[in-house]
């Protein structure tokens, strides 16, 4: 039963870290542009979060001298859950330490993928309480719709590249119990790109091979992504964007994989960040069987309909390859 | 670690059964204004699926003198899973036998809620296959976008009338690990209405009480829902219906329970189906407390904004009770 | 030529004036709520606009003991075309006299209409030049797209009760060159309400039969509408809207007559505000013959699809009823 | 008065002619994929309509070896206007002569553009009467939604490469009232591009510079663009389009110039279709300055926001250059 229990153990993604070098312009960004809120200040750190998100925080600001990933924090499905993994994770070696906790969480394990992205799982968290100015008159909402921006609803999921996909999306199903929905394979039977998750999502987690850098471990972060209920959020959002001198990388399109409805902006700190119009499909069959693409088919894949990704797409992420030379 | 189990035992909707006095009509309204295919025939039923149902058939379509509900039917989520909720169910004193199974699936347990509503739960079941003609260029879609009416994408759930809605909402609880997301709640402690899911969907299934009759047993169908991703497709097929002369009971409306865009609409053999025009809110939070609604609420948790719902909303239901009066 | 150039001498509508007993909560729903931009303040007046309004305020929001009608003003198609219009307004008998002009615009010629709602033509006006903060990157936009509330775009037309439709209808058709573009009539052929334009718009003006009072020359508005382009925003309203305690009194609903998604809200002050989410059909056949509904038809013409419109729709204007009791 | 009047005088775009060496193929696009109506075959022509054209047709297909513009047909305003016109007309040197008229329409005059683009004015010309199955609920709808494709609403404009944008333009202007809104200036003050209309939309007819040859009078064809009311009917024909290998030049994006949702199409005879997802700004403004785009600016008055267009956009026309060779 332990096995079976394994891919329920991991319940969702509760929040991402990302760091900043311009912490006052990507704060205006998610507060101004996409509406977040802010919940709490301490040291280099702000904790923001979605108007539909239950929780203390979904992002966790910090001032960095460049951008780039700073943890992914994983929700078990209960106590008993949590110790289990953490368990498999230890005896995996790539098990870290139990940490106290943070402003809006309790004690924590830490770990890193094989390619060296910062992660931790935890159960305790803390629920916001919206003020009374925030008071939503939903009793399923846990504060009144912002009035600014295109105000985001929730976190959705996060995109790693690596140096290796086969190796890190392995460790993801085997430690903590993540399936793959979705994936494309080369000739050689090498991953280009996969796409797990522990819910009917078709993704809280992705990795891709990173084009920018052969080099192993240097846990750099593709994307993180939040998530709108509707299709014209994309298009007010690319308004205000666009009218906010904010660069959009790529559409709003539709991908093939997950066939979400999205688009691809760079925050003013560097790092990327997609949004998504719609759900996409869900996976509700416990039997699943992967989707795979081909190489030829990587770019329906990626694209149902809408204009090629740009370079940039394939190459960048965060920290950016120039700022690792000669760092490591 | 069973007990633990159970809340997974139930993985999804598979599909549902429905009754029509007015099979030509009804198969015209699913097929010419839904867009849903037809997978096969067998004696006095008709087996359908929505383009994104990955099985065999997501609605199967029986003729009979009254319109009602035929069954329901969940997949669990795996076979271990199927054995142990047959073992609960057989205790519980609801249970009914093993059926060797139907056209797109194998053996079946059959089972009734306290208010007679049929069910079964099954793990083995086909996997469409769409002839050359419906292939898509789509490696995760079964099936190509139809070219008719405003086509749904999947099977969403199910809502039944019930005399009790605790008994009942307890009874899939306790034997199947169904989860209560939301419920109306009279001064007195009774419900009015509870929305469960086994998935982050908030409901696959919900209980009304019965505002119709006071009769017990009558195993009373309130709504099945199909879903698009969209919520102009709501409009779409509002247009399509009116110009068709297919009576809107209500909507498109935004719910305040599960937050979706949605509307109601009467299939020519008398069933009422609602569709849903996004995913609403989801629910990843695997601790989640039930969101509660006092009776004075009850509005606001129908209807988030748009005009009240008519009065054969809290009332109508197949069979009708005037189908039944002498009949039981 | 010079019956020829008539239907073609009105060009638009310019701006509209409203009273508010509530000045504050008044401004606060359109500036906060829908988006609207203060360009100037006078005496009891302030002057408003939407962000794709080209000239210097398209609403005049003027404080009073009772909400209502302030003026409509109409734009002639050139000067030669104002010229030609006050000629004909002074022979009818309805014409008042020139004033030098307002904040935003010169001269205009005042008049009324038989059922004494104020009105006046002019040609020259101010266009709108944003500061420097609110310069956008689009050549054809007055201003960047606002990042506050849900923002309407233009105004779209006024919708005016009456003691009696034809004898409105016909004046604004004699005198000013409006064309009926729909209207509904009664088996005695009266009309219940009658749609017109300058434009391929529907309407830019309307008259309704007042059925909350029999009262002769009230001058009393139904509503005042401003235009989205995008269905998305009249949802996103209804949600900011129920989250700040505004009423919707209908909608987001789908009329006949027009084809436009529509809704309707009750701003602080008393005055009804109708949002536009589409522009509706288009008329630009120069030949039109006008749609007429029967009075059995008055429902699908009011709502093609959606739920049936509240009484207060059909007996509501402003001035109240019972605030014009013994005032007259 | 005559001046005053020439501006209104033409009132519409009727309809356009195209050519295609397939036929059938370019026949299924139009019907099955776009939803338009057949209303009547003669010769080698197929007459269409969309199901909110409400004249005869508006799409005329005609076989011939290579794609191309049969011709666009403009409604005058009244007799007496078609009259002024054609006196301009045969005054300019490109007039030619009157036709008796066509299936759906009475006698035309017939002229060329400079760069010898075949057209026609006329006046006359029938309605289109729905037979007893396309019978609509509404009023002023001529026909009843179409159940198959994402189907059109009405005819929206046509886009014409020329070797002098400016010449071709002025033609419009001085014989025939067109008023320029936008266009796009190279530093030395010629003109890439120009969008002219006679009614509030931006335009009924653009010229844009022939980058793909410099040869002059070829009257080449860019595109026709048919009108949606809501974006989402975009995606859902882009869904449609992939899922039948109909190719999608660009978008679905939003223009700078007109401010519209968009995409581009190749129907399978060669010619681009461009379809509208909304109405984008409309003008009422009788005094309208043209909005200028300079040559810097070309990318944003093409794209708001989204991916760059191809380069076959700006050199791709019908004919294509290299049918021409060695043709004229």
């Amino acid at each position: 039963m332990e096995k079976e229990l394994k891919r329920f153990d991991v319940a969702q993604l509760a929040h991402v870290e990302i760091f900043t070098p311009r912490p006052d312009e990507t704060l205006w960004f998610f507060k101004d542009l996409l509406g977040m809120t802010e919940t709490a200040r301490e040291g280099q750190s702000v904790y923001l979060r979605s108007y539909e998100d239950f929780y203390h925080h979904s992002l966790k600001v910090t001032e960095r001298n460049e951008p780039g990933l700073g943890h992914v924090s994983w929700r078990a499905s209960s106590k008993a859950a949590l110790e289990r993994r953490v368990l498999d994770l230890q005896k995996s070696g790539y098990g870290k330490n139990w940490i106290e906790g943070d402003l809006g969480h309790g004690e924590a394990f830490q770990f890193v993928t094989p390619d060296n992205h910062q992660m931790e799982i935890l159960f305790d968290l803390d629920y916001y309480q919206a003020p009374d100015s925030e008071k939503t008159v939903l009793n399923n909402r846990p504060q009144k719709r912002p009035n600014k921006g295109i105000p985001v609803r929730r976190i959705d999921h996060v995109n790693l590249l690596s140096s290796d996909v086969t190796v890190n999306k392995n460790f993801m199903a085997d430690e903590l119990g993540f399936r793959l929905r979705e994936h494309v394979v080369r000739k050689d039977g090498s991953e280009i790109g996969a796409w797990q998750s522990v819910s009917p999502l078709v993704h809280e987690l992705a990795f891709m091979a990173d084009q920018g850098t052969a080099e192993k471990g240097l846990g750099r972060l593709h994307h993180v992504a939040f998530w709108y209920g509707f299709p014209q959020h994309l298009h007010d959002l690319s308004e205000l964007l666009t009218e906010n001198d904010i660069p959009i990388e790529a559409g709003p399109l539709k991908h093939g994989v997950s066939q979400a409805m999205c688009m691809y902006v760079m925050e003013p700190g560097g790092n990327r960040i997609e949004l998504f119009g719609d759900s996409g499909y869900l996976i509700f069959d416990p039997d699943w069987k992967p989707v795979t693409w081909s190489e030829e088919e990587t770019e329906k894949a990626i694209i149902f309909y809408g204009a090629p990704l740009p370079d940039s797409y394939f190459k960048y992420g965060t920290p950016s390859v120039s700022s690792l030379v000669g760092k490591k």
